[in-house]
């Protein structure tokens, strides 16, 4: 019991390395940057508030759980933003390399029958094909963009972004999972890009 | 559509304001203090990850919903700390009040449909009574101890407690939803006490 409850807590103290990757996109009012710990927590109550978005595959338990998970790599392999010149390189083979390297080594830390569960459920979500992480990923990708605005400009500013890009990194994996979500968003997005 | 969506994306804009409430305790390096929206994303891994501790009436995925939720409040009334001069005032008829008001504004931006069984989820978190509101709690109440063993003393030293005094403010809550948990982290606790 002890020799597991180490390990349990070994990987919970690991874990909140994650509070100190810094993403590119900022809070929401601007002051500094969010880090992936706190951007996982608003993540999983995105998901909470816009359920009734999710198709009826959707388990929304699934897809918190699934979303309090996503960026723990990050502790090893740092956030790629995906408006950085590095930005195209999310999903190429060198970087689900490392990825899943941080996945062995984060995971690993934890009894099998507790860790081999908690990473199929992010290889799941890196996969991006499950209904569950395809709502999943909309999300994960919706909220920066509510930031940019809300904010003055954000990373779109930091790296220079277009309305176009926009809707080609983000809108359309943001409308794969969530149209209406997209739709609603995408208007408030040409407003900003209009009136900058 | 429009109209609701609004709200929702209101809520989750307010929400975000989480992240610049601090804590009494630091992040598990001691290089600064926690903010309620990462300390919540780190307590919903908590219950994931130590599941295997709560009773068989326990639901861990209403309890990660919960703990994603448990702090909101603090956006209007702050963290009030258990071990500081104001922290025996948990659970006092004036701070529930407050954290009332709180409640009714925050869940109230959202369409009721969502965040009436928000509010009500938070509010079965606060009673304490049903088996995922003990369990939950008592999650929140042993990550600042196993931070503030990590830290160096973290707000034990700031507020100069005992450990006696850690017994009877943490260990008991602890001890009620995870009794295993706590014989385990009691013993860290108490050797670190000792070496002072």
């Amino acid at each position: 019991m002890t020799a597991r409850l180490d390990q349990q807590f070994a990987f919970l103290m690991e874990a909140d390395r994650l509070k100190r990757v810094l993403r590119a996109t900022p809070i929401a009012d601007g002051s500094r940057r969010e880090n992936s710990g706190e951007h996982s927590w608003h993540l999983a109550l995105y998901a909470m508030v816009l359920a009734d978005h999710a198709g009826p595959a959707v388990s929304i338990d699934r897809v918190v759980k699934m979303l309090i998970l996503h960026d723990l790599v990050e502790i090893d392999t740092g956030d790629v933003p995906i408006h950085s010149a590095n930005g195209q390189a999310h999903g190429s083979a060198e970087v689900a390399e490392a990825e899943a390297r941080a996945a062995d080594r984060i995971f690993g830390l934890l009894p099998p029958d507790i860790g081999a569960p908690l990473r199929a459920l992010w290889e799941e979500f890196e996969a991006n094909e499950s209904p569950d992480a395809i709502f999943a990923k909309s999300i994960d990708r919706v909220q920066p963009v509510l930031h940019n605005i809300a904010s003055g400009g954000g990373s779109w500013t930091d790296y220079n972004v277009t309305f176009d890009q926009l809707e080609t990194r983000v809108g359309h994996k943001v409308a794969r999972g969530a149209p209406a979500i997209w739709d609603h968003v995408r208007a408030i997005a040409l407003a900003w890009f209009d009136g900058r």
